[in-house]
Parts: C-alpha cells; structure tokens; sequence
C-alpha cells in the first residue's frame, strides 16, 4: 500500500485562517512537505507552525525563484522524488500550501508530477483574494457579476481586454509592475475605485488606496477593483 | 458604544472546511443572524451547527428566493434592522455566509445597510469554487493564468464574450441553464474539457463530465473548465 498525497490550503497569511481540516491534517501528519526560497524560512510552515508536531519528519522543497523554467523544474522534480520516496514507503504526505493548492499554487507542480501514480487529496483554503476584500471591506461579486483575476506580469493590452470584460477584478503578483498597473488603470478611469492592499491578514498588512501605494510593491500585493456596484446592494431610498 | 458586526465565511458546506477564526467568532458569540429560504433549515446554520452554543440568541433572516427586487430587498431591510437593534444594545453580531461572505455572498446586503453605522469584521472563507476544483483534481490557475467567475443567469453572448478571454473559469448558478450553456460551450469547443461539480464538499456531492450531468441542475452546481494547462505544469519528458 502506497501513502496518499494530501494538498492542503493554509489560507492568506494569519494563522487562524486555516481550516478545520487542514489543521487536523497536519496534525496527524508523520510525513509534511512544504516549499522555501533558498536560504529563507517558508512562509507556508510559517503558518501551519502550531499544528506540526516535533516527531513529524519535513521535506524541506528549496526553490529559486526565476522566471527561468529549468532550475524551479528541477527544483520540483526533487521535491516530487523525496515525496514519491515517503509515499512509497506507505507513508501519507501532507503537503503545506498557502492560499488554496489550485490558486497560483506551488502544489500543482507536484500534483502534475504525482497525481497520475499515487491517491491525491487537496483541501482547499481561503484565497489572498478573498481575504484581501475582506480586509478591504470590499465586496468583490454579487448577483450576475462576473470576476476575474489578473496577474500584473502580463502585458498592457491583455491586462485591459481582462478588465474591461469584468464586473469586478483582482490584479495579483503586483511588485515591480505597480507603476505601469496604476498608469493602465488611470487611462481606464479605474483608478479612483481601486484599493492597494499588501500581505492581507499578516501583521504588517497595508490597505492604501492605489494613488498611495508604494512603488515597486512586494510580491504579496494586489489591486482590487469593484466596477459596478450591483443595485441590489444598495437599500432603497 | 455599539457591537460590532462580524460576517464569518463557513467556506463550501463541510463542517470542517470553516476557517478556525471563523469557528471561534461563532462559539464566542452572544448573538448569530442567518439567512434561511422560508419554511426550510438554514443551509449557513446548518454547516456551523457544531460551533453554536446553546444560549446564542439567533436571529433568522427568511429570505425569499426570487428574481423580483422588492421582496428579498423587504428582507434584508428587516434582517439588518433586527441586526442593529442588536448592536445598538451594545452586542456583537456574528452573521453566518455560506461559502466566501463577499464573494456571491447575501452577507453583502447587509453589509450595504450596516457598515456605515457600525464596525464591521469580514472574515473571509473557502469559496465553493476553491472546493469544486480541490474535489475534481482539477488546477484552476498558475503562473501568468487568469480566472473569471461566470454566472450562468448571464446570456450567451455575454458568457460566450467573458469565457473567451480567460485561461479557467467557473459558471456558477448553474441549475435550469445547464442545456443553454452545454450547448454553448459545445460550439466553443470546451465541452470535452468541462467538468460538472455539483455540492462540492457535501455528502451527495456529485462529480461528471459535463455530457453526463443532470438537466436541469441544482442551483449549488457548477461547471468548471481550465482551457490552457500552463506548460510548466508538464514535467520535462
């Protein structure tokens, strides 16, 4: 019997974000994987830390972060060698995920790597997205709206033809494209209605609206627009 | 001084897919508030039944489902009405929202009609599009990918218009429009990549290939499709 391969959502950031059945995995886990930047702490053990007992053995994924493809593929493929070894053995793996497994989620590199030979599990988990409106007190989507969500590295006329089409959106991976997203977003006449919104439900998080947000931004930043407030939401006069 | 209102995601229906923030704003709450169809349990109560106490004052919000807008809106007025009451006797209302609260959630008219007398806490949850891919093993986006949310109400040539120019997309709502919309994502040549998830998460939950699913649908379904897996996902052969 070969062990199973368990995805699991942490959530945003803040700790008690996590769900139920996230928590409850990693703290069964004898086997956890997660991955780090070289050289760093992982953000992800960083938030599922409370739950992980001292026995548990950690794969520990180093991945660089490039826009090159070969050195994070290779990067995966050891990371998929050291799980498939523990999964092997019979042992379950449980895989810390920030955000939610199949959201710009680093999971999926190991799910196209493993999922064909051994049982897969993925627990979803609350999106930076989701978290971000919150923390905004911004709704995203009501009745027939329709959003969508864009990450900044994509070129100027793409990034408008998403928009455009688009009751409400989320524009993610910000960092060093904040300049031009804000410049694109002035053209369009969003940028009055746009909020800047930085490490959502971490302590050091930042709500700014767009015209203050600082310039290059983090990685863990986005923009949120709501276009058309649905009339529902407002109460009769 | 006044509570505060306090809108807990549940996430997509399995009791312990609730974020533990969300689990502990309810076991600590004097006060809930629900929506709930009349003359049925409330879908929102019931996923977090385990977490409420039982000398919480609960405050029941039958809302009719219907398309018109007077009689939902009468509703919400008197849900947010019987709300405050509450807070301004100083109490903390904790208001239970299926799935996400600002993400298709009724939480958002409330919202509407409290947040500028009294504070409000949002804490997001699992939304049921997180769970309907996490249960069909199915990646919504990495990388450079965009998602759009779809409801299935919307006509075709506005879905036609707003599917094209994603990566992924979700319809939701899909219920009496699953005919109208297989059809259309047959023209498009998407029909054999749609996957059907109908109450990701529950007990009766069911998982096809769209030419397979039920006409007309539940209103808790939806169609997922990832048109363009992004090649970093393929292992290099």
């Amino acid at each position: 019997m070969t062990g199973k391969l368990i995805g699991v959502g942490l959530g945003p950031g803040a700790p008690d974000l996590i769900t139920l059945r996230s928590a409850r995995a990693i703290e069964a886990a004898k086997v956890i994987a997660y991955p780090a930047l070289p050289g760093t702490e992982s953000f992800a053990r960083r938030i599922a830390a409370v739950h992980i007992s001292e026995n548990t053995h950690e794969i520990v994924m180093e991945i660089p972060m490039t826009t090159a493809r070969g050195p994070a593929q290779a990067a995966y493929d050891q990371g998929a060698a050291r799980i498939a070894e523990a999964l092997d053995l019979g042992q379950d793996v449980v895989v810390l995920c920030e955000g939610d497994p199949f959201f710009y989620g680093s999971f999926m590199y190991l799910h196209a790597r493993l999922a064909g030979r051994y049982e897969v599990e993925v627990v979803p988990g609350v999106t930076s997205v989701s978290a971000a409106a919150a923390r905004a007190g911004q709704p995203l989507t009501a009745r027939n709206d329709v959003l969508t969500t864009v990450p900044a590295p994509l070129d100027d006329d793409t990034i408008r033809q998403r928009i455009e089409s688009a009751d409400s959106f989320a524009i993610l991976k910000v960092g060093r494209h904040l300049a031009r997203i804000r410049a694109l977003l002035g053209a369009l006449g969003l940028a009055d209605s746009a909020t800047y919104v930085e490490r959502a439900t971490l302590a050091d998080e930042r709500i700014l609206p767009l015209s203050d947000a600082p310039d290059p931004a983090p990685y863990f930043s986005m923009i949120l627009v709501t276009k058309g407030a649905d009339p529902w939401l407002t109460p009769p006069s």
